[in-house]
């Protein structure tokens, strides 16, 4: 069912490209378990698109186990994930990330998850759109999820040393199994199916936008704030690296390319700025 | 005398570059202390160079103590640090990194640091001329220090989730305090004072030569492992991250470019493959 899945986002996403093709791996895990990525590179729309899945299970170490910040004794675990990333080469179109996994271990088990967009500019008419499928698909099985997940989204991908959120978010949530185990997979299995309504209609409109230098650093400096935040605060990237999974899987995440200026400051009231002051004081978009 | 180093390191660079000009920042600490960055930003030669002195005091959080590794329980603290960070345009003109510091608390002291190189492409000359300079700087002091801190070089800058080396190496030490503390400062003060002559005659050499995107690209990637490094492994980037630090002199060391290509595997044999093969196994180059 998720290999399904999979060719339905990456049957998406070239039909967007068009030059682009995704190239697979199919690896397996010594400890148990493995996973198929595919990366479509420097296409015509995305610079650098991930789609992976993964099956693990086998002996937790310790360290990954409190990455995970689970309560009790590791023991035997087994891990279902899917993820993406979606990093456009237009300044105008926004990335795109999602990742939902289900975790067992003999004596518990529990959901994550989340879909969020990071744009270098805003458009609001894109990120009301992008806000209001994943609303909707919340929405479908219990009324307080959106508005909890929405800010648990605003919390989590927050970069503590810069003040400031990755993107303008969208829906998140972890550890979670005080729910019904089949009403939380239908759940997740809905927030997986509604990334591409969710995004593809906004990278449509944006990826011939035409674009300057200037626009093409500033994406490239906020990918810089990306890089960070995947490697110093993602739950799921230093769960990864904790446990030595493959390394080209769990960094497919990063962008291909990334900037870093010393003490860039954007103009009071430019577009850039406006787009950090977001990410520094998240907005209701609904 | 800090001051005056920093001030000789950056006319240096500034007559290698000859366009570029270092700008300053000078910065307090709301908890005690403060420091002076100086950037040099798209220069002709320097990508982005940063040159940095630091002191500061006052009561240190228990995290970033223990970052620090150090062994009773956090009382006041303060340090004297210079660092420095040089990445270059020219992809045969290799990174050059050094950082000396100097801790005490009311019931210890220590000093730590080290000078490395992190060429995207081998010249052995090269190499060899930084190595022997360390070597130079190091046998002034103790026969013993050179291999111990070569050693010690190579053991740090370990990209573990890569299993490969930052670099090529250099000097690396911490936690350094059973040698009298006057030669222990004298030795970190000739150190620092070797980076220029260490360094200088390999970007003059280097700074110059034709490349093409191939060679661009491959030191992207590079400094993309630059990257990774430090926000995931380097003591003093997640010290200063854990402490409240002045963000943009931490993260100076960055490059203002870096690039992250999916799978990416250079040649067997080839002048890429040779720089990854002695980043995996580190060589003794004198």
């Amino acid at each position: 069912m998720i290999r399904d899945a999979q060719d339905s986002v990456c049957q998406a996403l070239e039909a967007v490209d068009k030059v682009g093709k995704f190239k697979e791996d199919v690896w397996s895990r010594p400890g148990g378990g493995g996973g198929i990525s595919r990366v479509l590179q420097d296409g015509a729309v995305f610079e650098k698109a991930g789609v992976n899945v993964s099956v693990v299970y086998g002996v937790m170490p310790p360290e990954a186990y409190r990455a995970a910040r689970a309560k009790s004794t590791p023991v035997f675990v087994f891990y279902l994930l899917c993820s993406q990333v979606l990093h456009p080469k237009n300044p105008f179109a926004p990335t795109v990330h999602f990742n939902y996994r289900y975790f067992e271990t003999p004596r518990q088990w529990w959901f994550g998850g989340g879909t969020d967009l990071t744009p270098a500019y805003i458009f609001e008419d894109d990120v009301k759109h992008f806000h209001s499928v994943q609303k909707k698909a919340c929405d479908k099985f219990d009324p307080t999820f959106y508005p909890r997940f929405k800010q648990w989204c605003d919390d989590y991908f927050y970069i503590k040393h810069r003040g400031e959120r990755r993107g303008l978010g969208g829906i998140f949530f972890d550890d979670l199994n005080d729910y019904d185990q089949e009403m939380l997979l239908a759940f997740a299995t809905e927030c997986a199916n509604s990334v591409i309504p969710a995004y593809v209609p906004i990278v449509e409109r944006r990826k011939d936008m035409p674009f300057n230098d200037q626009h093409k650093a500033w994406q490239q400096l906020r990918r810089g704030r990306y890089v960070e935040f995947n490697l110093v605060y993602d739950r799921g990237t230093t769960f990864g690296l904790k446990t030595g999974g493959r390394i080209e899987s769990i960094l497919v995440s990063l962008p291909l390319s990334a900037r870093w200026e010393y003490d860039h400051k954007p103009e009071e009231g430019s577009e850039e700025w406006k787009l950090l002051d977001a990410c520094i004081n998240p907005k209701e978009w609904l």
